[in-house]
């Protein structure tokens, strides 16, 4: 495509780095905020490098936070005895989102995936352990990972590693999603959902 | 949504304001920007002020411009007889990007429309006639707009303050898009595509 503008072709290459934002999808935006109040930009630009240059990680949880320590593990109102385990802070939200979990965190950082080169050494595992051996409090683990591959192998490493200590460690359930319909449900997941029953 | 950072917060909901891009998509975006290289971050924040502040507009035509006069204003390779009158800097990139037309632009920076309160007085329609008395090259104008009440509008107000200049006024072609189907045709185009038949 020729830009009329320099200008304009730097911003729409810059945005169209975003995951999920096309050139024609940057270009849009890049004139829409060129109509716009030239505040709106500037505010936009600013809470972008607030961002990325002052957010600072939990000490304890690893999830994104403002202070040193992140405000649900500073929370007197949560559960100290329960910890899920989740793999990025995408997940703290989309728990926190279920109002079903007044337990604390461990964020990981991400999970185990030989393909993409991260190990268990990459991930915030280590800390785990340090942290279930110096709160004695801690008196389960729930890991909430993602029911793949890389999701199984991180749980099952995990899984090990913790077997010595004396927490019960559990996982989220896996079965139909509510207001899924049998037919349509993929053989593994209603294979493993028979299999997994529970008493009613 | 609770968010775990206030810094989050606040550029999720800068990011949102931006068109087609909801809070999930934002949070999204954010995220990446947090996990990806600090110089990405940097890169998009400069490019877009530097968009919305050092962009100017060609004292010609009113497209989008580095300099007082666009590449295609100051292009000698370019037919000065004739002007194409479109909406916005967007039009001037799809006809460009068609490469069937070599004449200059005019940008009108909008189109007339009362509902939003936009009257001829708010575009650049009055340079367009001063345009054409001080260029006596111009000899023909092409309304480019698009097929719309407004566009309509602002093409027989534009005619009406044309017809005492001696340019020939000329509109894109309207009628059943190329790999069209004529059975999914609106009756409107296909009406119009009839009454405004061609010799073969």
């Amino acid at each position: 495509m020729n830009y009329p503008s320099k200008l304009i072709e730097d911003a729409v290459n810059e945005i169209a780095k975003l995951p999920g934002i096309g050139k024609k999808s940057a270009l849009r935006l890049a004139l829409h905020l060129l109509k716009s109040e030239k505040t709106q930009t500037h505010n936009l630009s600013n809470s972008l490098i607030n961002l990325v240059e002052k957010t600072t990680y939990c000490v304890a949880c690893h999830n994104i936070s403002d202070a040193e320590i992140c405000q649900i593990c500073g929370s007197h109102r949560r559960d100290s005895s329960i910890l899920a385990v989740v793999q990025d802070s995408k997940d703290v939200l989309a728990i926190e989102n279920t109002s079903q979990f007044q337990g604390k965190y461990h964020v990981l950082g991400g999970i185990i995936s030989p393909i993409q080169g991260i190990g268990p050494q990459d991930l915030n595992i280590e800390s785990l352990l340090l942290r279930i051996q110096s709160n004695p409090e801690i008196k389960e683990i729930i890991l909430a990972l993602s029911p793949t591959m890389e999701g199984d192998t991180t749980a099952f490493y995990i899984r090990k590693k913790l077997k010595d200590l004396s927490v019960k460690i559990s996982t989220i359930a896996r079965g139909i999603p509510i207001g899924g319909d049998l037919e349509y449900t993929d053989e593994i997941t209603l294979g493993r959902s028979i299999l997994s029953r529970v008493e009613f």
